[in-house]
């Protein structure tokens, strides 16, 4: 599957993906005065969802999903987050559920069912949120990993394992120093190297990616070299402070090897006084556009 | 939420939790051959599940829902996952939900919504998934937990932090050795124990609790003298392998200061030779009343 996201970012010329994370607070007024219960903020979100899509499918390779802004809308938003992610792939977008699951082996094969191979009853069932990534945590080890690489094979889908987050505190664990001289996101590193091991494609990356957000530069370049074969998933830039030249080191010396990503500041661009007097979709659409560049102009 | 937790222990004199984490393949036969979509499905488990609760009710704590096994019937699945929290919550009975979160700040604050706090639009709405404890993974450190802390103290509830875990690849990360003579592991616990400091209960315990696995009775000595305020919920017992002896550890010297999880051995106990023959209700009831009195001879 990275291959796929590789092809397509080399199609757009545009290494970056839009978060799709839309909080209640995020719709337009005109929308937001309508969405008065969870139910109807689900079916606005969709919509508002889809017209951003509607508007940046072409320019731009992938969007990823919060599932938690979704989840705090129950039963009806995780109906949303399923169809804004079919309606991405169906406009020829790839599709990362940003869930961070992370579980004993048991549990991350159910998991696996959700997301890539489906359920097998009578008759084969697909994945109800059937996506072409999701984000992973590794702390319980390769058991709870194992069951979405080998559904990454047998399904062409990839995981983003996370290495070093891009919130303030990511520091109090993550830094932490081993005897060995590493720190604990290094030997997160050393374990998604190895997991991805037996699926390089054939631009050189393989299905085992990991997130390393875009605020912290220096540890990036530092995972760059540890891991020369992993894709890389970076948040943090634009709405959390990463700025593009934060971004070089993410990247490999061809400007491949990564993907950034930006939700608010793309999806609530239209509230923001450089795309003032858009509609929300074509705001969105013009910071599309702006990111790209931005981005395009640092990693050449 | 701590509290009303352990009075419920003393209350029902059981230290344990049944695991509602309801694989279609555990549905009896005749609820199975009529469960042939993942709709279906959903519905034959809120079915049978409701039939175990009304069985253990009284004599069991609390539930633990592991939600990987209803999102991978999509929407209907999340229905039925929310609909047995509620049913035992209504039974009388605490509600675990086992999500294992684990995001930046704005994100955590999102899945708080969802399990904790509700959303607030025109009016509030309760929380879709509303639960008395969740499960988290501490990896970003604070910035992801500080949500669900503000939220246990303002609506009463707890969350029980990943520190180490039943799996056996727990070791690769968990185990690792860091240059202050720590493992990570203990590191967790190190923050788990400055995160709960807050919320002190009567009995000693805080809101901040730790997922630690049976499985290692050795790890579990080391971690309740470190964490003298903080709860177990200890998975592992049963169909992954710990046995009562290997418990002791985790509670304290008045056999305080844990919950033990069994989930297969309790809802599939109707499969198991010991129980067989009986209804599958009447078999987790028998099974749960074993277990309370395998664990009760251990810790007294």
């Amino acid at each position: 599957m990275i291959d796929a996201l590789i092809e397509k970012i080399k199609a757009t010329d545009n290494p970056s993906v839009v978060g799709i994370d839309t909080d209640i607070s995020y719709l337009p007024q005109k929308m937001a005065e309508h969405a008065n219960t969870p139910e109807d903020a689900a079916k606005y979100i969709l919509d508002f969802n889809c017209r951003i899509i509607d508007k940046i499918y072409k320019i731009v390779p992938a969007i990823k999903v919060q599932v938690a802004y979704y989840e705090m809308l129950g039963v009806e938003g995780f109906a949303t987050f399923s169809e804004t992610i079919k309606y991405a792939r169906k406009r020829g977008m790839l599709a990362i559920a940003d869930v961070k699951r992370n579980d004993i082996g048991a549990t991350a094969t159910a998991y696996s069912k959700a997301y890539f191979s489906g359920v097998k009853m009578t008759k084969s069932f697909p994945a109800p949120f059937d996506s072409d990534f999701i984000t992973v945590n590794g702390y319980l080890g390769i058991d709870g990993i194992l069951p979405f690489i080998n559904d990454c094979k047998a399904f062409n889908r990839g995981i983003f394992v996370l290495v070093k987050t891009s919130n303030p505190s990511s520091s109090q664990l993550q830094d932490l120093k081993l005897q060995d001289g590493r720190t604990v996101f290094e030997a997160v590193a050393g374990l998604v190297n190895e997991w991805g091991r037996g699926s390089i494609g054939k631009y050189g990356y393989n299905d085992v990616g990991a997130v390393v957000g875009a605020t912290h530069p220096q540890e990036a370049g530092i995972l760059r070299k540890l891991m020369p074969n992993t894709f890389f998933l970076v948040p943090g830039y634009g709405a959390q402070g990463g700025t593009a030249n934060d971004l070089r080191p993410c990247f490999d010396s061809k400007g491949g090897g990564a993907i950034v990503n930006s939700s608010r500041a793309i999806i609530c661009a239209y509230k923001s006084e450089k795309y003032k007097g858009l509609e929300f979709d074509e705001a969105a659409y013009r910071a599309s556009i702006d990111m790209q560049s931005d981005i395009n102009k640092v990693i050449r």
